[in-house]
C-alpha cells in the first residue's frame, strides 16, 4: 500500500488521506469464460444490464478486492476513535451455516485472531473449520453471520430521523458484497419477544444512566445510549462455486458454467475486519457530526 | 394535509412539493411524568444526552408520528415509478411475535388492506388479532416483521459500491422508528444454505433474462436483475408498555414509571404503509439517478 | 410567521427548525398576461424549457419571495455566531447605478438602516434614492453593488480545495435572484495591481497573527485569516418594467409585453438582509464544520 | 498520467475513473524558509490556523498543482458534453492588468492556443506578454480575468434555488486557486445598465425561443436558456514575488522573507485549460441531472 497524500512524518495533515493498493495478484486467464458467459448470482448480468458494459477481468468493481480500501480507510477511523473518544471495536464470525459460536461481551482481538475463522469460541471455530473443509472439498459454498461489538461509544451519536445510528451501520453492512441482512441489539429475534421483556431498564453507575440489559444494542431512538453497540450481518454462501450450473451467454443462450480458479468456500473470516472498518468510518461520521454540532457534551 | 408548493391544478410541477401536516389530537397532558422520567427503551434519554434539551410532549422528533411526512412523500413516489417505470409495491404483515403468515409473490394490496392486521393470510391474520388482543390486555406489547416486494424493476438500479440497492433500501427501513433488523432476498436465514442451492440459475423468458429461483431478492452485486426485489424488516416490540418499569428521573434517581394514555401494543399493521413509502422513495431515488446516469437503457 | 418545529419554550431543540410564511398578498390577477408571453429576462422560459410546466401566477418558485426563507433561517444562523464565535454581519448598498458609497468598515447595521436604501453613507444614500425615484418614474428599473462583512470570524473557517470560503459564499450570493456577480476582498479590481502591492503583509498583535492590509477579504488558500471577511455582490437592474418590450408567446409567435402591477425599480435595498442571511448560513456551516474537524482549536 | 481504474479498452465502465499523477518534479529544497516563516497572502498560515499542522514542502494541498486533477476530469467531462449533448466550452485570458483583449463569442481554440498567454486577440496577446515579461524582470506579479463561452447548452440545465447554474459555475471557479472573482453575463458592468437596456427581448428562430441580446449570459433564474453561457473569473496576482516582504514567523515574531525558486508572474494563461475543465464539471452534472429529472425534454 502507498500513501499518496493527507500524510507527512506520520502525521495526518488535516487533508483527504489517498491511499493507493495495486492487485499484485491478478489472474486474467481464470476469467475468460465470463466474457461470454453470465455467473449465477453474481454481478456479471446486472452490470451489464445497468451500464451496457462491464470489466470482465477479476470482475471489475464488483470483486470484493475493492474492501481493501475500506479496512484502509477503516484502519485511520479506529485510530481516531481509539484516540479521540476511547472507542474499541471487536468483530468476530458469530455463525457459519448452522454452527453457531457462544461469545461473551468482552472478546477480544486476541481471541478473534486465535483461530483461522476469526471465531474466538475455540470448538465453534474448530467446527466451522471442518465444515468449510467438507464444503470446500464439495466444490461448494457456505454462508453465516458476523457480529461486531462497539464498546465505550460516547451517548448520543446519531441523528433522530434519516441518519439514525443504526440506518448508517445497516447501509454501510449492507453495502459489503454478499451481505444480504443486518440487524442491532435484539434484531430479528427481539420481534418475538413482549415490551415488558424487551425494555432495557435504566438505572444510575457512578453518575451515568445505563440499562441492566441492552436488548436495544446501544441505540435508542437512533442515537447511541452509552452501552455497547451490537450488530450483525448476514452474509450469503459466495457465489462461485465449482459446480456445473445453468446460466445464459450473453446472447442469452442457455449454457452451463462452471468456475474454475480461486475458490473461496466461505467469505465471514475475511470480512471481520471489513466488518471492523465499516462500522468504524460510519461512528466516526457520527462522532464528527456530534462534535460539530453539539461541541460534544 | 396541505400541499403547501409544487403543485398547481393536479400537476406537480417539477419544484420541490412541500406538505404539511399538524397534530390534530395532541394531548399533552399524557406527557407530564415524562418530563421528569426517561421512558425505557425510548429516545427520552438519548435525546438529552444528544443534546441537553428534549421536547417532551408528544416525544418530539422521536415520535413515530414523523412518519406521517414519509407516507406522504412516497405516495407522490409511488404514483412516479407506477407512471413512468410500471413499478408497483406491496409490504403486508408477515409475522407478528410468533405467528406466521404464508403468503404468496402475487398478493396484491387489496388482500392486505383486507384484514385489520394488513396480513393477507387470513387464517395467519386472525391469529395475529387474538395475540395482539392478548398482548394489549396485558398492557404489554409484541413484535414482529414485515416484508414487502416491488415488481417489475427493472435491471440496473443501484450503485456498485457504497449505493448499493439494498444498502438504500436497508437504510431507509432501518430509519424507522422500531426497526431493528432489515433483510433482502434470503436474508439471515439464506446464510445456512449451500452456494450450489442458493445461487439464482439464470435462464432467458421472451428475449429476457430471467432467474429461476429468487434468493438474490431481485438484487445481484448491489444492482437490481429485473425479478421481484424483496426485502424485511423486523419491528421490535412497543416501547410503551402499561407495567411498571424500572427506570431514572432526569437527575439519576432510581424510580419507576407506570405509562397511561395511547398505548398501542403492535406497531406492525401501521407501519405497513410507511414501508412501502420508504422502499418507493429509494426505488424512485435509483430510477432518476439510471436515468440520468445511463439515460434509461 | 409561524414555527413549525425544533423550537420549544424559546429554546431550539437540536432538531430542524420548520418555518412558514403565507404569501398574505397574492395578486393572481396581475399575471393573466404571463400565461400565454414569456417575460424577457425573466425565468417564464427557462421553467417552461426545463420542466414543460411552470406556475404562473406570482411567478413560480421563480419569484424573489423564496428568499424570505433564507432570512428567516439566517436569523436563526445569526444568533448561533453571535453567540457561539463573537461573529457579527453588517451588509449595505454600496453602488446604485453609477452612484458609488463611502463607507468604512466600523459600518453599523444602525447606520445601515438609518437610510431607506439600506446605504450608510448619507449623501450617497440620498443621490441613491433621487436615482430611483427618477428611473420609477420612466418605468425603467436599475442594478447595482451590496457589500458585507463579517467581523471576528475566526481563523480556519473553509475547506482547502472545492469548499474553500469565498467559493461557498459565492455560490451562496449568486444563489439569489438576480445577482449577476461576485467578488471577494479585492475582487475584479485587484486584478490590476501588482503582487507586491496586492499581498497582505503579517504582523503580530496581542498574540495573535494579523495582517496589515486586506485585500485577501479575510480568506487566503480558502480559509479564513482572521481578518474582516469583505464580499460584494452584483445586482442587476430588475427585469421588470413598465415599458412595452419585444417578446413571443408560448407558441413561439412575435408579440409585445408591457408589466403592469407592482414593479421594484431597484432591489439592492430590499436585497440587504438577504445576503447577511446568506453569508451567516454559510459561516455558520463553516464554524460547525470546522468545530467537528479540528475542534475549534 | 495512470488511469487506476474505471476505463478498459479505451472506454469507460460507468464506474469511478481514478487518474493519477505523480509531481516528478518537486524541489523540496526550495522550501526550506517556509517552514519558520508565513509566506504573505498564501495559505501558510490559514492552513497552520485551521489544522495546527502544514505540509511545508510544495506547499502541499495549497498548491495549484492540484489543479491537474480537476483538468484530468474536465476532459472527460468535456468529451461526454461534446458527445451527448454537442456542448463545447472555449477559454482564454480577456485581461491582464491594464490590457484588455477584444474577442468575438466565435472564437476557436485553436485561436486561443495560438498565443503564447492564451489570448486570441493577437496584438492584446503581445501587450500582455511585454507587460507580464516587465513584470518577471521586476520580481513581481500581476493578475487578470478569464472569460469562458460553452456553446449549444441545451435549454433547462440549473436549479431554481439554491443550485442556480451560475451559483454552481461561481462555486466551481471560485474554488481555483487565486480566483476572487465571478461574474456572468454582464454582471458588475450590467449593474450600471437600465432595465430597459440590460432585457434580452425574445424572438423565434427556426422554432427555437432566441433571445436579440445576451446580457444574461445564457442563464436566466438559474436555468440555461439555449443562448451561449458566458461567464468570467477574476485571478488575484500571483502571491509569490521575489521582493522582500514583511511577515511573521511561526512563532509570530517579526521577520522578513524573500521567495527564491519557481516564480510564475502570472497564472492566467495557465489556469485557462481550468477554467475550462470546471465550467465542463458543472454543464457534466447539471446535464445528467437534467436528464434524470427530465428525461431531456
Amino acid at each position: 500500500m502507498e500513501i499518496l497524500s493527507g500524510v507527512q512524518d506520520g502525521l495526518t495533515l488535516g487533508t483527504p488521506i489517498a491511499l493507493l493498493v495495486r492487485n499484485a495478484d491478478a489472474r486474467a486467464g481464470d476469467y475468460a469464460e465470463m466474457r461470454s458467459k453470465f455467473r449465477p448470482s453474481h454481478a456479471d448480468y446486472t452490470y451489464q444490464a445497468k451500464y451496457g458494459i462491464r470489466a470482465v477481468e477479476g470482475g471489475g468493481r464488483a470483486s470484493a478486492r475493492e474492501t481493501v480500501g475500506r479496512v484502509a480507510a477503516g484502519a485511520v477511523a479506529q485510530k481516531m476513535l481509539a484516540e479521540l473518544a476511547g472507542i474499541e471495536i471487536v468483530a468476530y464470525v458469530q455463525r457459519v451455516g448452522d454452527v453457531v459460536a457462544e461469545i461473551g461481551r468482552d472478546v477480544t482481538r486476541a481471541q478473534v485472531e486465535a483461530t483461522m475463522v476469526r471465531c474466538p469460541d475455540p470448538s465453534a471455530a474448530q467446527a466451522m473449520i471442518d465444515l468449510i473443509d467438507a464444503v470446500r472439498k464439495a466444490g461448494d459454498s457456505v454462508g453465516g453471520v458476523i457480529e461486531a461489538v462497539a464498546r465505550k461509544v460516547p451517548a448520543g451519536l446519531g441523528e433522530p430521523v434519516f441518519d439514525r445510528l443504526e440506518a448508517d451501520l445497516g447501509k454501510a453492512l449492507l453495502s459489503l458484497p454478499a451481505c444480504k441482512g443486518f440487524e442491532s441489539g435484539s434484531g430479528f429475534a427481539g420481534t418475538r419477544m413482549r415490551g415488558s421483556q424487551h425494555n432495557d431498564a435504566f438505572f444510575s453507575e457512578g453518575g451515568r444512566v445505563r440499562t441492566r440489559t441492552n436488548w436495544s444494542g446501544g441505540i435508542q431512538g437512533g442515537i447511541s445510549n452509552g452501552e455497547d453497540v451490537v450488530v450483525r450481518a448476514a452474509f450469503k454462501p459466495t457465489a462461485t462455486v465449482l459446480l456445473s450450473q445453468e446460466t445464459v451467454d450473453v446472447e442469452g443462450n442457455a449454457t452451463t458454467l462452471q468456475a474454475r480458479g480461486r475458490h473461496d468456500p466461505c467469505v465471514l473470516p475475511r470480512a471481520v475486519p471489513v466488518v471492523e472498518a465499516m462500522m468504524a468510518l460510519v461512528l466516526a461520521d457520527h462522532w464528527l457530526r456530534q462534535r460539530g454540532q453539539c461541541g460534544m457534551r
